[in-house]
């Protein structure tokens, strides 16, 4: 038995009485102090760093510790077992996480892609509004030759008056129907849901002389970010959009690390609480704030998230996901009351999640092809999400087929050394002159450097390539010297965009050989998942009328700079269309049509799953994606070398 | 401010500080202290006796309070104001109503009724079966070819097996699926409700080699009292039958005094705590162990209550049905989840409540008719139930009309000195000896006698006016002197049937001229009630063939004696009929029969409600009706007096 004292830096500490070798990071988790750990204890990431004030641990020596920082006592919890009486100091993760939410608008090519969406969508006979209504209703005055109940008056009102069949309501409205009629006179306020000819009524108050205002959610459920949007329901106008990293994080950073952290005792307890409290309500309250909205106008959440992300929020055990032969429990998952999954919105809120179709073709994905949308053309288009997973849908109005490979978090700047989400201060644009290979650059909103985003890095590494850095594995020119190249005592090379020393500047910023090998495997994951498609198809990838590239990459992807990497096929850049968060967008479109959201159950239905594991030719295109751009030159006519 | 002490009879002692000239019954209420208080403070039920041990109360004096009493420190709560500190001694009401709980079988009347009546639905084109199924099921194996999600899986086999389109379930239920799927292979037990083409499963199991075990509770919540039957849903049949006093008593002991309480400070939620957890789940817990089985397999309640208890029963405020147009807030209360309403049963199980049709008649009328039944029939017939209020249906297979009218709790035994349920040492016949005016009588159960049960209190009355002992206004004959007479200080006049005096008995029962005062106003307002039902169709009382007489009044009912009481019409006693719980039947014959409760629902949308207050004659007929048989004679022609 040890004691454990956990400082958690600026604000409070924690006592445990720890078993003998127990490892450090279990302990911190078991005390309920949250240390990041994105591999999930695995030793890999390096990010599960703490301080030892006093005591001793029995550690092992890891690239990821320097000679100085091991003199100063940091170790990795995950590698650290508790041999004596400790004191750790750890990092304030949850105020990090925090202060990481951003409130921004969306992008312009998000903009102008729901706008176009939208309206073509109408054109194509959707209804031109959502599913939530409100109505300021006189109801008669009861009385002895009139005295039907409460409830059967408000139900003849919806016949005779707007139509409907039948009302339904929860017992919670019904609570609230005898005062709210007679505070005036049985002039209410009503909001309901359109269900065909049902309405579901979800609020009923005595009538304040105002329009009700009823607010709804569109939110997109990453595995590395959470976003949301607060839309006007009765304009159906975007008011605000927040996003903020998905606190499971801590957990691990990808869908496998957190299915095998969900299998420790509490394990899928944790994930739900960081998912629904620490992500979702706290970006629910961020924009209620930031619009001094209630809470309880908001009727309506829209989600789309990946199959791992809704077992997680539904906390339904997601173990089968990840063994063959990758079996979800559930993917068309039924709409529910918001306060079932514990999410703070109006108590009589609804939860709509997008259907998955596979155990890696998830809610994002069906909700990204709605928003595209490929399912209403005539030519053939494709979608890349770009998340944490790699998704590839292709076809047109008659067939679509999807398929879906691991690339990791490095497309959202996840487990890069200096990476980070398109959020302002990340380095989105990057060139480096090829005189003197000094670099050139250009952060969101134009802020001091906090680190690099999707596009950053993925110009860096194209820069890199083109200006003979580093080789097409990824490997730096080691008879280059420059003040922006340096190695690592492991041999590691580095190249600096910006850092104290060269730039004045508040932090380093730089990018890995490990870090370009990470990003060469993702960008080798998402080429060979579209190339095997398009292969077991037996059509050519120019086909293609359209491919539209989705995903938090960062809103100024060079399309170009992509294909010289190997990521994208090689057809004309014309083809290409970065449309930003699709997810997020399908949301939206199905918060406020109609139809939407049965369409997409509709579209989840006709999507043909692809298991990429199932084709053996798979790891070998893998393999071969993995060089800059890849090993088959004639892939890549266009790109110059 | 002023100390109180509250001494519960041989449990615990609650201490509160009470305001100056508090009331006491209502400190007590504030301390969570349990005071049995029938006419809710009104101090004209006698009930709410306790013993002021030290200190002094200011109270004022009562009939209720002998002189010994007063004398002994024992006061109407109601009655008396706290001066100074005291310490009160208060009974056990909890465990009182606990020990009221009976384990009875169905009266004979009872099973022969359901029997009859399901047969003759049942030949009518109703399905011989519950809505409640369970399957032990096979599901195949998933592999990668056969990849659909666990849920979809599920569906496939309940659509190409059991016929059904589609199913659906709770999260609750889904959380269940990944590891009950996969610990026996995918042998599962699968409890569901059939719901049209709809599944809507309940519980998924790895299957245990047994076909699983259904329950399902009929439940009646009378004003008065609460019975539960348990039934085997696999073979229909009534396992056992439980029933106890309603624990809202202590709020008051009608409907009305109960909607005044509610309307008090916490009022309404201490009345549905009342109703929930002290009657029904108690009355769940008893049938549970009495039976041993476990309350996870029970999947169904199908309940009846009058109006005011729905509203109750679902903490929804029930002010406005007491009011002039007298409104209820609803009426047809779609099913819900027990725990929604905090019934402990199977947390997926499905509470069901027969729909009312307005202030004055509820779910269990339309049960009760359901049970009956009046409404295939193509002659007229009628049920007249007899509980706390009065209801009469009148009709045939083309029309109902219905009304209802304020009886009381007599019938039940309510309310009436020595009145009791229906239940063991409950005396339930009586008959009085012409010459000696000694009385004879059995009990329920052949146990020394605990009290009198609506059918003895019927015969007694009877046997008295008979015998000469009271006259047609139910008052006692001064001038007989008889050791079974006597007056109290009030001069108001007492017949024994057993004392401790006279039949070394362990405790007194008799009855008052009070008592017989309530019970000739409880079946005159019946009385007038039918027969102002009869005129205002302009159709003579001979019109009826059956007439069905339903209640908790004891199964031995004479009929002969309740119209030579002037308590029901006087036609040829052959067209009677005493089926006893008319309202649990019902409920019983909706959980057996597939198509039960839509059946009930359609009853009660044609039952036409006739509201007794707007007819000016109905006044001057109850004044007619206060009389013994009436003071119209010729409306008994076949009563001899």
């Amino acid at each position: 038995m040890q004691k454990v004292q956990f400082k958690i830096k600026g604000k409070r500490t924690v006592d445990l009485v720890a078993t003998d070798n127990e490892n450090l990071l279990d302990a911190a988790r078991r005390a309920g102090v949250m240390i990041d750990s994105p591999c999930n204890g695995n030793a890999t990431c390096g990010k599960c760093k703490v301080k030892i004030v006093s005591g001793q641990v029995k550690t092992t020596e890891t690239r990821h510790i320097s000679e100085e920082e091991a003199a100063a006592g940091i170790v990795l919890s995950c590698n650290s077992n508790i041999i004596g009486d400790i004191e750790v100091e750890v990092p304030d993760l949850a105020s990090s996480f925090v202060n990481e939410m951003q409130i921004t608008d969306l992008s312009k090519n998000e903009n102008d892609n729901i706008k176009h969406v939208r309206k073509k969508l109408i054109k194509n006979g959707m209804t031109n509004a959502s599913r939530l209504w409100s109505e300021v209703i006189q109801l008669p005055l009861p009385n002895l030759e009139d005295n039907i109940g409460d409830e059967d008056r408000l139900k003849r009102y919806f016949k005779q008056n707007l139509g409907y069949n039948d009302i339904v309501m929860s017992l919670n409205v019904m609570r609230k129907i005898p005062d709210a009629f007679r505070e005036k006179e049985f002039l209410i306020e009503v909001v309901y849901l359109k269900r065909r000819d049902v309405a579901e009524i979800l609020d009923i108050k005595p009538a304040n002389g105002n329009k009700p205002v009823l607010y709804g959610i569109a939110l997109d459920i990453g595995t590395t970010s959470v976003s949301a949007c607060l839309v006007d329901m009765n304009t159906n106008e975007i008011v605000t959009k927040a996003s903020m990293g998905n606190a499971q994080v801590k957990y691990g950073a990808d869908v496998i690390n957190r299915i095998v952290y969900s299998q420790k005792s509490g394990g899928l307890e944790n994930l739900r609480r960081a998912i629904v409290d620490e992500s979702i309500n706290m970006l629910i309250e961020k924009l209620v704030k930031a619009t001094n909205i209630a809470k309880e106008d908001i009727y309506e959440v829209c989600a789309a998230g990946n199959t791992t992300m809704n077992h997680l929020l539904l906390g339904i055990n997601p173990d089968y996901l990840r063994r063959e032969p990758f079996i979800p429990v559930i993917n068309d998952i039924p709409e529910m009351k918001c306060l079932e999954l514990g999410i703070n919105i109006n108590p009589e809120g609804k939860i709509y999640l997008a259907p998955s179709v596979a155990s890696y073709v998830g809610g994002d994905i069906t909700a990204g092809v709605f928003a595209v949308p490929i399912w209403i053309r005539e030519g053939f288009s494709m979608l890349v999400d770009l998340g944490t997973n790699g998704e590839i849908v292709f076809g047109n109005k008659d067939f679509l087929m999807t398929c879906a490979c691991s690339a990791g978090p490095a497309f959202e700047g996840g487990e890069i050394s200096c990476g980070t989400r398109a959020v302002p201060g990340a380095i989105e644009q990057i060139y480096i002159n090829d005189s003197d290979l000094r670099p050139f650059y250009n952060t969101i909103g134009h802020q001091s450097p906090i680190g690099i985003c999707g596009s950053g890095i993925i110009d860096l590494i194209c820069e890199m390539k083109r200006t003979g850095i580093i080789d097409g594995r990824g490997r730096i020119d080691r008879t280059l010297d420059h003040p922006r190249i340096r190695f690592d005592e492991y041999n590691i090379g580095q190249y600096i965009l910006y850092s104290k020393e060269l730039d004045n500047g508040s932090r380093d910023v730089y990018i890995t050989e490990i870090d370009i090998s990470s990003f060469i495997k993702a960008k080798g994951a998402v080429f060979s998942a579209i190339y095997t498609l398009m292969e077991s198809l037996e059509m050519p990838i120019d086909v293609l009328d359209d491919i539209y590239v989705a995903g938090g990459i960062g809103t100024n992807l060079v399309i170009k700079n992509a294909i010289a990497l190997g990521m994208l096929p090689d057809i004309p850049v014309e083809k290409y269309h970065y449309i930003g968060n699709s997810s997020m967008q399908g949301c939206y479109l199905a918060l406020t049509l109609t139809e939407g959201k049965d369409k997409i159950r509709e579209i989840s239905k006709n999507m043909t799953y692809m298991e990429l594991s199932v084709y053996p030719s798979y790891m070998d295109e893998f393999i071969s994606a993995c060089f800059i751009p890849h090993t088959n030159l004639k892939l890549f006519p266009s790109v110059e070398y």
